[in-house]
């Protein structure tokens, strides 16, 4: 049973930029929502294949579903990969089922902004997404490199800005921390 | 029984700057370490005395503590609230406490950057609570304003830069979204 209704106007957020926290502001911002008794959908570009922290908790939270889609390794091949380019769209394929059926509150596309950066998806079809989600529907993307069109059309933007990074200092990504 | 053995070496991680998801962020940082089996504690500065999303999850948790210090109510007043400051120095208290007993991997200090700013409590007394800590504690103090000896001594700073924000389009705090 639902805590609270649904949300009267869902918004469009974005988290993007160099620095550390995207990710974990999106869900962040899900862990609050189901607090709520929302019911809450990630889906993750690129991300997947490979085991991150995130994913283990899931199963505990009722009201928060995941699916990732990737290879488990940074994408970054231009031109782009033909698996990357088809695991993105399949990403996206199951981004606006989701948004369009409106059972889920907030719907998270996690690194989107990449796979658009990376030309793995087409913007057109993601800003077509966004203009016909249904009124409730909160929607959060997040990733570097945001095209300006997405930017544009966004309610919330948020730049998250490497200040410092220990991996300057040759520290490498941590278990439980980075991933 | 532990997924993962202790971190290595606990960072210092700052989340500061005017935009959204500082508190978000630590608490995505705090699910994706539970996953892994860490133990995560969140001392909560100046909020609290009022309903917050995530502290519904936190009984759902495992491994996650929580614990609020606040009157429900924006702390601006300068000079600072007696009352304003008994809190912020119980939180540090605590604070203190638990990351002296090096019987949690990552503890958040949430919106202190805030209090420190407010002068509720001292920085010196910070700087040598992080000074001081465990090894293998991660320590993630969050709130705008970030004093720079902070920022100095951390080994990992992001600043939430405000690119658009939809209040300044008249939209109010959303409940599951916003808190």
């Amino acid at each position: 049973m639902r805590k609270v209704s649904r949300l009267e106007k869902g918004l469009v957020q974005v988290y993007t930029g160099n620095g550390k926290g995207k990710t974990s502001a999106a869900f962040g911002l899900a862990l609050r929502a189901i607090g709520r008794g929302l019911r809450v959908y990630v889906v993750q570009f690129i991300k997947g294949g490979f085991d991150y922290g995130e994913a283990y908790v899931v199963d505990k939270l009722s009201n928060l579903q995941l699916r990732a889609f990737g290879r488990g390794q940074f994408v970054t091949a231009k031109p782009p990969d033909k698996q990357d380019i088809k695991l993105a769209e399949e990403a996206l394929k199951l981004a606006k089922s989701v948004v369009g059926s409106g059972e889920y509150d907030i719907v998270i596309l996690d690194e989107i902004n990449v796979a658009l950066s990376l030309k793995l998806i087409d913007l057109e079809e993601v800003m077509q997404l966004i203009k016909s989600k249904p009124q409730h529907v909160e929607l959060v993307l997040t990733g570097r490199n945001a095209p300006e069109e997405i930017v544009e059309v966004a309610d919330l933007v948020t730049e998250m800005r490497e200040v410092k990074h220990p991996y300057s200092k040759g520290i490498a990504a941590r278990k439980g921390i980075e991933y």
